[in-house]
């Protein structure tokens, strides 16, 4: 599977694999395609340093990336406290109650939110990008908007591609002006946050409307033949988040939620702004159900939705509470139904990918070479 | 594009186009690919049966298809009548205010409500059915559910191949029990009635349930790269719908409809019950945002609304009222920019197809042949 973007990055297999597991982000590029380790979560960047020197040394020498969150616009000198205290009171109250009334326990004494999602803001994201340029990282891809012009400028002093996740043509036009290199076109089947176009009718938008920029296809992928799909789309490799949750390698430190997710079918998310303030697609919970209810206060706008609920998902997930229990995921964890090894499921998809050439070519009338 | 299917139904391309203008259908046919009727808006057998004709005369000898809406449940002895007893007034009241608010004139003396979608009354679908088995018609389709026992055993007496719309592998899988041929796995970016789970990701879970039945790739397709991708997906034929709006043979009845079809972008539509009751896929307007607004009364289950609103939307047609003016379409309305005949779209679709197999050859290292 392989397309001028693969060959630039010097990998075997343009699959792309966006995982917040070093581990996994290793296994990936070493069974032949580009791992790429979720910054979002690491609050501190001696933590970061920590995962990307892991990633390093599993990765064999071969490429990797990292993602992080980082938005365009700059708030100045606006801190944590400031936005906790634009919450209203009556949200803090419906969390409470929600959580009470499923009989979620406390956090034990000096056990801290690991769920803390600041990695949105942008000193921090900065503060990893200090860590990340001291890694041989080809790849920096960036989930919120196109990151702000120094810091593509800097990424391309430093050899690094840099990669834009857009939900629309506009979105991607956006991102082709600010100097992006490679978009991810990213559909509403995708976990996570996600638009309201469906992958086969937005990637083709995207690779016009970016052109010659180098597309990724990202949104329902979790076979070979949806690759093929999304490679028949024009996109120049995929880019598949959701399908490494449950491989050997990852570690949800929750065998409920990998139950859950082993269980649930392609109809048992729900793109929702109960996690974030924006929508995003995960599985349906009573949890998301709460803040999807009209008759409930709602979800606050990104930031405030993540800072509010941020201890409430750390108990939860502490706590594996099941009828709250939920994670971003797309619409194709129907199709995540067994733990198997990273490699097994790259393998798993460039067989599927072959075959579904073999196919298209019988259907074309070309004999198979 | 030749697939077993399109083996068995004697046809070039794999391409199955549905459309309620005759003329669209024959063209289609025509071009090497299956036209097929749609019935929903005959009330009248005889203008069915006017319409076939016509179908017939321009099909050149080749197989063409029709398909009605035909509940599978039968709701014994309730008459038209029965069922608008049961609209409140209160959703009448809406109507009326929300057509005067756009200042909406009353049709005329004699005028009929064109838009009166009654071809969902079992009556009137087993009548249409007595015209079409007179008309060498290849396919039946239906997109309520499997059709009744007794219609699919005469359609076989005939051999005439039994087709069902599934917006999910449960549905697909009752259909497969009820003894359908051909399931159209219609995803999430499908115009009119569909379903949640994107094309991507239902077309390959569809194909999985009712193997070894066929299946075609229906939502979001309108391109022969999109048509591609279908295939990869596993499916043994495309189904499109919107784009043929657009065709030169097209008869809308409405410039101005035309006009807002042509301008409009793949996120110009919505998901909404405002026409039907069931969430169907079509242009975002006035009239949608009024049904879907969380303060308003909220449309009602089918088919109640689709009877509450047949003269309204009669009404906004036949005057042409821009902000209000809508019609079932999905997203791949953004590729519909400029009136093509419907040759020039079959070429554009198997050229565009032939295309994406020369690029995946090249993905996958193969000379291609």
């Amino acid at each position: 599977m392989e397309t001028e973007l693969s060959r630039q990055l010097g990998i075997e297999h343009a699959i792309f694999g966006f995982t917040p597991f070093p581990e996994v982000a290793a296994a990936i590029t070493r069974a032949g395609g580009f791992g790429v380790l979720g910054a979002v979560r690491y609050t501190d960047p001696d933590d970061l340093e920590r995962d990307l020197d892991l990633l390093h040394r599993h990765a064999d020498g071969k490429p990797y990336g990292l993602d992080v969150v980082m938005p365009a616009k700059k708030v100045e000198g606006v801190t944590e406290a400031d936005v906790e205290a634009m919450i209203p009171e009556g949200h803090r109250g419906f969390v409470r109650d929600l959580l009470a009334r499923h009989g979620v326990p406390e956090l034990a004494e000096g056990e801290t939110s690991g769920w803390r999602i600041t990695g949105w803001m942008e000193e921090v994201a900065r503060g990893q990008l200090d860590v990340a340029f001291d890694y041989p990282v080809k790849l920096l891809a960036n989930a919120l908007g196109s990151p702000p012009a120094d810091v593509i400028a800097r990424a391309h002093d430093h050899g690094v591609l840099v990669a834009a996740l857009a939900g629309s043509a506009r979105h991607a036009r956006h991102h082709a002006e600010a100097g992006i290199d490679v978009v991810v076109a990213q559909g509403y089947e995708a976990g996570g946050h996600t638009g309201e176009i469906g992958t086969m009718v937005l990637v083709p938008e995207v690779v016009e409307a970016v052109a010659p920029l180098p597309v990724l296809a990202a949104g329902g992928i979790g076979s070979g033949e949806q690759a093929a799909a999304g490679l028949a789309l024009g996109a120049q490799g995929v880019w598949l988040g959701s399908l490494w949750l449950t491989t050997e390698e990852a570690d949800l430190h929750s065998e409920a939620l990998t139950a859950k997710l082993l269980a649930a079918g392609s109809g048992d998310t729900v793109r929702s702004r109960a996690l974030t303030g924006k929508p995003a697609r995960q599985l349906r919970t009573e949890w998301t159900d709460a803040w999807d209810d009209p008759a409930g206060p709602g979800a606050l706008p990104m930031p405030l939705q993540g800072l509010l609920v941020a201890e409430a998902v750390s108990r939860i997930q502490t706590y594996e509470v099941g009828a709250l229990l939920g994670t971003p995921v797309g619409q194709i964890v129907g199709r995540m139904t067994g733990r198997r090894s990273v490699r097994a499921v790259v393998d798993d998809l460039t067989r599927g990918f072959e075959r579904a050439v073999t196919r298209m070519n019988r259907i074309a009338g070309r004999s198979d070479t």
